[in-house]
């Protein structure tokens, strides 16, 4: 068999064995090497280039490798066969997806605060944000040939006269460890412990002297990426946070292509290995390090995430969520345990979800539900959470109403070739003179940083501003030249946002025609589930009173930008709020919280649930969005 | 490193490599070689006999091996030390510990009768032979796009409405499995469920089309051997029963030495595997291919077994069981499950200990307590579980008082050196003519199934034929001469039961002094017991109404014999009833009713334990039974 050689720009090497005939990316996959591949390898999206370093490597000719570029190595691992010994190098590009990358450490307090900011709003609702972890301090006297009662009936009696509990349990990991804590602590310990209706259970038993924290975990599983908090669970006070791209990235940008994935032979293992082994637990061992928290200490786990994404972490099968009539198999449980999955946090720990509502809307939008506070007030809200799956909550105080598109990864930066995330070195925003045609942009960063990427306010801005110019026409196409309007060998337009020499990589920073292709077709499949859903009640658009925007947009997005080029409803710019991460600050509620994980529960309950795809003018006004801003101009006066 | 080659009688090798100067011993209990080492590797027993087949070996002097001996290869692996590369042969001869041997399938009624005897007995008593655990069959209405309720909640609904349970749950592995089953089954399956309170919690889910069981199983984990049944917890149905050496043994032959071997550097975790991965798992396997089930299908385990073995099982430090002021980690827990410490059934099979009642009288004792019934009855009865811990329950329907003893294993075979278990081959029985002073035995198995070796009863019938005949005096040794008694160099004398023609294997079966010695210290230790025991609380022996005997001593057990060499108080024989392994007795009426394990817990917290280490008197009445049949003759009237 073929061998294959990956090398990494760090140096690193991973070398495999390939059966004749494979494909590059296949081969790529099996060695856990990650190349990006948001289409799921069928050539579509360009993504997963790789450069021949040595040997020969067969490949379909395609649109996104230039005959120049197929000349100096370049490949794309889809569509090249493995045919006999070669080496091949592994890009570092500036990728939303590529590696592990922190948003955002604590070291600002502004993190801190938006928090700090829902917890109070939420307890101005009457929730009160308290959890059922406690750390008891238990003294017991030392057993003597008089007093011979065991360990564990020991340590039961002392907490039932210490908590009023009728009944006390203990986990395994606990009994395991009590003879020796015992002693070694002389009978006085501290115990993680969980009030349980009338019983208390027993997590576990630490040394009296050490301090000793109760840390919960709150994350937020998105599509493309996944945050995480760490607080402790006994002051509320947050530890650290930290994020990852989510590492089911290599098998398909969206859940459609995950969930096919899963369902091949040993899918769901892979699929499940690659949130959990891959990205969420060395996002623990960072957060941990991060906060000198030893992984064991956390005994709770929030999720937050879209019902694809909690079936594929929990490694249920998904395949039911896309075959009629799409039937989860859970929307909330209590049955899984950290171990149960192989979270490396306290292995009695449990998992908690925040509940799905339907197949396409999950528990991200719960959670970010609760956040919003709309089901809390009498005017009509729209609460709008733009990630890969793009999901909609309508409603107030007496109903709500909700649904899911999939809008693809490009609000996050994905699917677009000089997209990232909103972190440092985003393009943030962009302003381009009519006159001249030249941009001036703001970058994410400390003073000075040179731009890497664009995140998703940016291309709202860029794309925005290139419609307001006249450069580009309602079709997304480049309708002016000018200097920094570029055609390819294909004739496809692109506009450079900074060059070479003013940006961080080695690379101009541009936005193609097929990005704002790609861009358009996301705004217009939130913006139609938008009409569809307020025309299914006989509502319009004028009757929204509030929006609530969350997501890993960018809190640098502009509504007026984003409502010129028809991706939210034309409204008055005061009526938006961007919440950033409602689904990770919902998580964060419910690990706090016992009653804000009940109203959570409550709100999902409350939910109706459409199914857009059920609805046949969906498709018709998708179309009808798939333009700048819509091809009906009178839902957007204030851009004409 | 030296390399040592260990080469089986079947063949088979294991190859492993050792410190230079390390004992064999060591060296094969690393590498997970079974050598019989009852004394924990001291040089005492002379059991660890290995045959050295190429190489040197050097070895300290022993009784035990001859010059002809070692110059054949001979050594014991305890007090040889490995120099250089070696090979050595492991014999495979008739030996209580060797290997994994069944004691009785269930091709004989007799075996089932036992238990359905008990199970009617204790009826008897008023207690509801009735588990918890039951067989659901559940119909559901498959999901529509109407009707579109997840999946686990589905199959709550249903159990809930079928049951009247408050509230339904489930473990992981039961969602995990849900949606494809459901699927499979259309919505039709049956529930492995168990009621607990209110509620309903589901182990397993499984298609309606075959014939699903609900294995239980009851073990009795003796010190020196282990016995596993399996039932049918829906029907009562025995299905299996299979028995093995307890693979603990290479560590020691008692408790308190395995109890030092767990507490070196590893040691838990190692005594743990040998008992649970060496010896019940493997009984698992057994007994399920036996019965035609599959292991997954066992969901609920009851253990019998002093605490000791309890602590080694659960992988709890026994440590502080002889220190004192002596206190377990537990006497009962509800802590534990089949997947916590590695037993291969059910993953959340619960682990149910018959309960402790102090740091030497436990599970066993409790479990036999029950089947005794001697807690029901206004009579005085004394109860004697003959282990390798000698346990003893005094008392009737108003009090019961408990202690233990250590009598090591020559009631099972063990210390004998021709001992064996009571199963095929063991000579179970023994007359000895005065005159010719010929044996005539009797022989467990097929009528001419020759003898292998000499199990309890037998060891007890010929003690007590050679003292009667004058043979032996009452400090067991030998005053006539005869052909078939023996000196050997050092003097040591023996008496042949069988010679090498007459027996199966190829050795003259014999009984020697050491033998006797050993045993006499063993019924020694119980008669002291029980003397210490009745004084502590003013009775004497006559007022003892009935004596139940329990134990792998083998139902040949002539009482006669027993009293005659005073091992058992001398009242009137038809007090005394063999009930063979209570303890597996007792663990099976706890698997089978919820109440029979209610009443073991109050049984257990009724007993008032004696801590026979703490009488100063009892060192001396030990050495007074030392004797045969004591040195106070006036306690065996029907003797003298």
């Amino acid at each position: 068999m073929p061998e294959v050689v990956f090398r990494f720009e760090d140096g690193r090497t991973i070398q495999t064995s390939a059966a004749k005939g494979s494909s590059l990316l296949e081969t790529a996959r099996n060695a856990n090497v990650v190349i990006d591949a948001p289409c799921s390898g069928n050539g579509a999206c360009g993504k997963c280039r790789v450069k021949l370093a040595a040997g020969a490597l067969p490949s379909k000719k395609t649109l996104h490798i230039t005959e120049e570029e197929f000349e100096q190595g370049w490949r794309l691992a889809c569509i090249s066969s493995v045919e006999e010994n070669i080496e091949v190098e592994v890009p570092d590009v500036a990728s939303a997806f590529k590696k592990r990358m922190k948003i955002a450490n604590l070291d600002s307090k502004e993190e801190t605060a938006i928090f700090e900011e829902a917890k109070r709003e939420i307890e101005g609702t009457g929730i009160h944000m308290k959890n059922a972890m406690e750390l008891l301090s238990v003294d017991m006297k030392a057993p003597s040939l008089d007093d011979t009662m065991p360990d564990n009936e020991r340590l039961e009696r002392a907490v039932k006269q210490m908590t009023g509990a009728s009944d006390v349990r203990m986990s395994y990991a606990v009994l395991k460890k009590l003879p020796v804590v015992l002693r070694e602590c002389e009978f006085r310990v501290q115990c993680v412990a969980e009030r349980v209706g009338e019983d208390v259970f027993i997590y576990d038993i630490l040394p009296k002297a050490g301090e000793n924290i109760i840390g919960g975990l709150a994350v937020d599983i998105g599509t493309t990426s996944v945050v995480a908090l760490l607080i402790d669970l006994a002051t509320g006070k947050i530890l650290s946070k930290a994020s990852a791209g989510n590492g089911q990235i290599r098998y398909g940008a969206d859940v459609i292509n995950r969930i096919i994935e899963s369902a091949k032979e040993g899918g769901l293992k892979r699929l499940q290995d690659a949130i959990v082994m891959e990205t969420i637990n060395p996002l623990i061992l960072e957060i941990c390090r991060d906060a000198n928290l030893a992984p064991e200490c956390i005994y709770r786990i929030c999720v937050a995430a879209n019902t694809t994404m909690n079936h594929l972490f929990a490694g249920i099968c998904a395949d039911y969520l896309r075959q009629e009539p799409y039937i989860p198999a859970f929307f909330k449980t209590h049955s899984i345990l950290a171990s149960d999955i192989g979270i490396r946090i306290h292995p009695d720990a449990p998992v908690v979800f925040a509940p799905n509502v339907g197949s396409y809307v999950g528990g991200d939008i719960t959670a970010g539900t609760l956040v919003s506070l709309l089901w809390n007030r009498p005017e009509f809200s729209l609460f709008m959470d733009l990630g890969t799956n793009g999901e909609l909550v309508f409603g107030n105080s007496d109903f709500m109403m909700c649904c899911a598109c999939s809008a693809g990864p490009a609000f996050e930066g994905g699917d677009i070739s000089c997209g990232m995330r909103a972190t440092d070195g985003a393009i943030e925003a962009c302003e381009i003179s009519a006159e001249d045609m030249e941009p001036h942009v703001r970058v994410i960063g400390d003073a000075g940083q040179k731009p890497v990427g664009i995140c998703g306010s940016g291309i709202i801005d860029t794309i925005s501003e290139l419609f307001r110019t006249g450069m580009i026409n309602p079709k997304g196409k480049f309708v002016r030249e000018g200097k920094r309007i570029r055609h390819d060998e294909h004739g496809m337009g692109s506009y450079v946002l900074a060059y070479q020499e003013e940006a961080a990589g080695n690379k101009d920073i541009e936005i193609t025609e097929v990005d704002i292709d790609n861009f358009i077709r996301a705004k217009g499949a939130i913006f139609s589930a938008v009409r569809i859903m307020l025309n299914s009640i006989d509502f319009d658009i004028t009757m929204i009173d509030k929006v609530y925007v969350a997501g890993g947009i960018g809190s640098g997005i502009n509504m007026k930008n984003a409502i010129r080029i028809g991706m939210f409803p034309d409204i008055e710019i005061e009526k938006f709020h961007y919440i950033g991460n409602s689904s990770l600050t919902g998580a964060y509620a419910m690990l706090m919280s016992t009653e804000a994980e009940r109203k959570i529960y409550d709100l999902a309950g409350n939910m109706t649930y459409l199914e857009l795809s059920a609805i046949p003018a969906y498709m018709d006004e998708f179309v009808a969005c798939c333009f700048l801003p819509h091809t009906d101009a009178e839902l957007f006066p204030s851009v004409v």
